[in-house]
């Protein structure tokens, strides 16, 4: 039987810990991993429990409720590949990089399908015989193309939609249907360069480091939590287009490295920031 | 004789290096460090060469500039140590490492002297032997403090001004008077976070990755061409007060890279971004 | 009353953690931290809990025992400043980097004095008012020298030794007065180049990359368990000695890094290698 | 015309680039970009010089060899896609980061075929329409298979070998015939953990950071010209496993940057070590 991950959040308070072993200990459930943090600022107590899958069941989940604090939440899953489609325009590095980790079993994932407002990236796609849609936008308003993206995805039930190098912005409606449910890839290190052309304004500031963002998507473009972030050096030789060129590699390692996070469990969102249990 | 460092920057044109060269070449020096870059966007040649001082007249920068086009710029500068003044507020940080720099040599500086706004750095300027000043704000306006420390400061002559954690603004009076001259350590990594309490801001938007960025000063706050950056991964685990902290490492040593840089006459400014030659 | 930490390595078994946390709950201790980890390989388990002060008694240790496998370890410490004594060579900048870090207060350390085989660094250690004690070797064996200078680091009862480039071997006879007790800082990415020259050994490699480890002394000689390590880039354009020179910040930020980890009782040696709970 | 790379080494001396340039300057060519070093312990000059196609000759290579010194080598080549082959065992980073890059043109590569001892990695190959050869070992002797392979290899005139995860040791035979034309990734940080199993070498002593190292083969195992390396920091939470598995993501993104810095021409060997004029 697969593992069972408890991911528990609440105030924080005297016992917490015991309270919670004392139940999976009775239950006579092998804890295999076992993480807490408390944020001190609020008070708050994150916990992600991983225990073997034999003994468990939906009592565990009821009994724990009951012997933590009235606003906790206990969030129990089964460790299994989580259903994802893919939305790429034309760069095709980062949807490259997930179709290489989707294959080889290197992310919690089971790439559905890729869908794109452009039809360059699908023998990339089809390659790895994943199904691959073109929405072109055409004369489509916002909403509509976004609404005929939306038909396209649920047909998949994804669980998680990636971005990967999506450049479009979704309206509040299509956000609202995925909640901490989108994951994209900013091409800077936010908040550095919110915006189109973060190498272009990265180019023109003249700065010396340049990075990437992996966050979730909220109705507020490029202001939602922050999963992973990392950077690359650069200099004065460097033009805007050869930033572009060098950042590929850092976009696509962030982007697989919060996907992996994501996929496993291992996030949770707290005052529109993340706690990541590594 | 102290080996003699040509720095040259003007409109690219086929046989620039030749012609450069040539100069060189007919008054027997050896070229002991050559780098150059051109700007293709702008079209502008950058050039630093070092030559053995043995050899070296006025002649030959005279010539130089009669080969170059008419917008060149050429300066020339004997390698040694310049006059320096270090301004600071209260964190120790900054001002330590300079201070165990500049005793062993390990920047071009001649540190004459160390101004405050408070006087808790004094103990630490004194046991280096470095005269401290203490010039207090108490109810002087900023351009009174501004004149009042600028005359500390003049009488030392210094050719750079080094702000190590100096927590006030200056008047655009004071910065015109020292123009690229001098170079501020901001605790972020610009231009994130513009402005007071760049830690508090990381912390609040939940970054990964936090930093530090030397700059040259300009009019606009936090706007001058950058030098040098480097960043530190941080956590969910980090407070304000945390990052703060851990960054304090990776300010001493951007600033100290920076003013290396600075003072080894390895810096060109060009269209309000650096050109390093390192 | 100052916060308590306790230390547990134990075979691991089911409910160990709610037995610990038993025992800290019918104590009526606040956890204000609490890390465990669990060596799958070998079974063992450790964990670094901190309770708050107050309510602390040493019946809490001992009733720990109780509940613990038969081959535990409980330490438990007050986290406070420790006594510690450098020893170094002729290079400053491990010892001033220390000498600025213990003046204020940025480690666990009360630094007591500091001893050399030269006298170079006297002037360094008296401008911060610590006591330096020069140890000629002369005409000295090796093991009359170690002698010496365990003569007069005893007089300080430091819980720790650090060797701040301190550039000889001890005798085995001196390592065993402190175990894992004394930490080094060797300049090289360990265990590339160990022994002499590290830097001399990595220009002839043609390394791209260079680096520093700070680790427990043991008799074997760069054997000993590593705590904390960092790299810095290099290229073709560095002699053995530039890369020296671009070695000591990395140096120094390795060390005061592990000594932080150390004074602060984040570190369980085991099986010759180190686990930390940063 | 597409853009000449010149590559000049030769003893320095005075008046060199003046020299060279006026080769170029007097042929009328367009430097684009241009690039020295002299290493002073050997006093070697190295230069790269790229200039634009038009009104290139080989009378140009000749005269630049008449005005330099006598032990001069000049090699010019066109900026080009050059004929690789890949080798590789049973892994799928390496080599599917080489197919994409190949792909998108992000390599100067023309990527022939792909040479494996096993035949896992047939469909990856194909699946980018990439020739796929399966050389199995069998009963053959090390000599033999390497007959075999070369024979595979030969038929596709490879300006350049890449070894991408190919898990066995070439004869000397083999090597002799690519003289510094064979690539390879080794997974540790070079010179640590040469041989096999450097991950598991890296767990048991407990290194804080991990490695990847491409270099040229040459006939001494592990001991060839460093190209790249980069790192990765681990802790004791990683087993053996783990540190392979998190290593992947540097082991690809060294070896592409090697293999992008030698087909661009920009790799000088020199006494074993690389010059990299990037």
């Amino acid at each position: 039987m697969a593992d069972r991950i408890i991911l528990i959040d609440c105030p924080d308070e005297k016992g917490l810990i015991y309270n919670i072993m004392k139940v999976i200990y009775n239950h006579q459930l092998n804890v295999t991993s076992n993480q807490e943090f408390v944020d001190g600022v609020s008070g708050t107590f994150f916990m992600r429990t991983v225990v073997e899958g034999n003994g468990w069941s939906s009592e565990v989940e009821k009994e724990l409720i009951k012997k933590l604090p009235d606003r906790a939440t206990v969030r129990t899953s089964v460790m299994k590949k989580k259903p994802v489609v893919v939305l790429a325009t034309k760069e095709p590095h980062c949807l490259g990089e997930i179709l290489l980790k989707n294959r080889y079993g290197e992310l919690q994932s089971d790439l559905k399908a890729v869908v794109s407002n452009h039809d360059e990236l699908r023998p990339l796609a089809e390659s790895f015989d994943i199904p691959f849609h073109h929405v072109p936008v055409g004369s489509k308003s916002r909403e509509e193309h976004d609404e005929r993206v939306s038909d396209v995805v649920q047909q998949y039930s994804p669980e998680y939609l990636v971005l990967a190098k999506y450049m479009r912005i979704f309206t509040p409606e299509f956000v609202k249907r995925y909640p901490n449910r989108i994951i994209n890839i900013h091409h800077s290190f936010l908040p550095a360069f919110i915006g189109a052309s973060p190498y272009k304004q990265a180019y023109d500031r003249g700065v010396k480091i340049i990075g990437a963002t992996a966050h979730f998507v909220t109705e507020d473009l490029d202001e939602g939590p922050i999963i992973a972030q990392d950077v690359l050096p650069v200099n004065h030789t460097y033009t805007a287009e050869g930033m572009a060129q060098a950042g590929q590699d850092v976009e696509k390692n962030v982007l697989t490295r919060a996907l992996k996070l994501v996929l496993e469990e291992r996030v949770f969102i707290y005052k529109h920031k993340t706690i990541l249990f590594e």
